[in-house]
């Protein structure tokens, strides 16, 4: 459980951005591409937990949250072996009042060798946000909804990637990685079901204007492994390769591990999730978080798939995290290791009462 | 998702018990075996869900729940599509005083016409009691684990299986069929891992002592898509065929789906489930319940596996014993959906406040 193969490293390589590029669709994606090795089940040796939660879990609390416990979270992270945490995002305070403290988060974070901290960038006031605090990794949230993308930002899909490509042409002239997330890659709360050939044109529309990495993103929480399969073929034929490929689960139905195994068979060993699962869709009533990044370890460990982190101390992130929000741990593994680390602490605690005085004192 | 193909009725297949036999391994077990159809996919076409909230759920709340409430619970789940639903245990009410009503619940449950409700009888006094209530199907319940079988029912696995084999049988002179369980199948909360070839060994037992089907039963629910494997892997090695197999999932570490649909690519097509994620295992703290039916069906639905059951009615059960016990739904696929009727139901209330007054009337 504590190997601690770090396998985030090659994922994220040190190969600079091209730099920029007029041209709207880039041949060579930023970065090195994951070389793929497969146990004899044909899943992915390696799994690389992409953890969102800083960024994804805490922008839809009720309640604002002091930066001392973002930044406390997101070093407890780093402490885990997390080497890709989403930090925060860049995006008008209006819109995310949750988030208004990014620069303040960013400049504060331990900013610990080997990992990269990717931000939220949605436009290019974003992007200059980030830049001017010092970001080296972005990500930008394409919708693969007609209906959701009207709605949420008030244009088309199509005008959509105009948009986001000029934010990943202007971040790659910086040298600075760009992360693409195709939201509502199988279902949107406004439309209902989305085509998997409009979430893989999507998908290939930031994997060839230059993300080093796409992110099928199910947003609301709605597929099955069904719907993910499907919608994952059409992306791998779009021409975007699983080793470019990411998912993003929502565990609205509690398909979400299933979803990722289903991922997996598929090739793709880079998964988000949420310690603690938290996190939620404010547009979709009834939604619950992101997939809970132990559920997701522990999944993988029953593989023997590596995943590079310690469990003890992402079970102290997963603590602290629910403790400071003051809400019940969103994460099922994570409830019952903690039970019985309690169990453990219990039953030590009583072993020491038991001893004889002399021996205590000794 | 309202296909109301009757599965079930192939599983509980109406060939009687062959009678009872003083050998100990008979190579006809009872009943006729299902054809496994299956999708492109190498999936069943069909899966049946044995509900088992009645009794796995309920035998481990705190609280002594009414008959009354226990009576209405089954009765909904038989409106809803149920072909099998476990209704209660005959066991000593020194042990479980939850299910002390057994008889009670029997007498007065409507046996709805092609349903079978199976009861628990962990013993030759439970089998006299569940026969004297007209009971035409039993199930019994053997330990994989060498420790828990000595910690709960104070024998060895070996011993337990020739008391259980007494109860199979007794039972099938009678022409009632017997249902088998092995629990600890993947893990006990005593000895930790459970070896793939001790669930194996029990479950052919209780295949070849005539059981019509062997339920391989993760009572903790420390199991992972990998460890379901090895276990279901070897079971069939030792001889029980997938069409005699079905796998009962906790969801202690959410785990659960993803367990069944590795079970199902093994060809198993019987589910055990509990409407709203009912029950847990008092010996494991920390333990959550059985996998939520609704789940399982979301899960189906997606591969367009039809599993017979109408989802409205399924809701309504949900909705109506979590109410009862005044606990959160268990399920999140059910509290989505539920979510989503409350929206609609809010949404036609409005529509309706909004009409002119004139055409209210009218």
């Amino acid at each position: 459980m504590r190997n601690l193969q770090r396998f985030a490293s090659a994922l994220c390589g040190s190969v600079p951005g091209a730099g920029g590029s007029a041209l709207p669709r880039l041949a060579a994606p930023v970065g090195v591409a994951r070389s793929l090795s497969t146990l004899p089940n044909g899943l992915p040796s390696s799994v690389t937990i992409y953890e969102v939660g800083p960024r994804d879990g805490l922008q839809n609390e009720k309640k604002v949250i002091p930066a001392d416990v973002k930044v406390a979270f997101i070093d407890l992270l780093s402490g885990a072996g997390f080497k890709a945490i989403e930090a925060t995002s860049f995006v008008s305070p209006k819109w995310v009042p949750q988030l208004g403290d990014a620069a303040e988060v960013v400049a504060r974070m331990r900013k610990a060798p080997g990992v990269e901290y990717p931000v939220l960038t949605p436009n290019m006031k974003g992007l200059a946000g980030a830049l001017a605090a010092g970001c080296r990794e972005v990500a930008v949230f394409a919708a693969a909804s007609e209906a959701f993308s009207r709605k949420n930002i008030n244009c088309s899909v199509r005008d959509s990637l105009k948009r986001f490509e000029e934010v990943v042409v202007a971040a790659r002239k910086e040298g600075v990685k760009v992360r693409g997330y195709v939201s509502c890659a199988v279902g949107c709360p406004i439309q209902g079901a989305v085509e998997p050939a409009a979430a893989a044109d999507v998908g290939a529309a930031l994997h060839h204007m230059g993300c080093y990495e796409v992110s099928m993103a199910d947003t609301i929480g709605v597929g099955t492994p069904a719907s993910m399969e499907r919608m994952l073929g059409a992306t791998l034929a779009a021409g975007v390769p699983a080793a470019r490929l990411a998912v993003h689960c929502h565990d609205t139905y509690g398909m979400a591990v299933a979803n990722i195994i289903a991922a997996m068979r598929m090739g793709v060993a880079v998964v988000d999730a949420s310690v603690a699962g938290l996190g939620g869709c404010p547009y979709a009533r009834g939604a619950t978080g992101n997939v809970a990044t132990e559920d997701v370890m522990y999944m993988l460990d029953g593989y023997g798939i590596s995943h590079g982190l310690d469990w003890g101390r992402v079970l102290d992130a997963s603590e602290y995290i629910s403790a400071a929000l003051g809400r019940p741990n969103g994460s099922r593994a994570a409830k019952a290791l903690l039970a019985r680390r309690a169990d453990a602490a219990e039953a030590a605690a009583e072993a020491k009462a038991k001893e004889p005085k002399a021996a205590q004192a000794a």
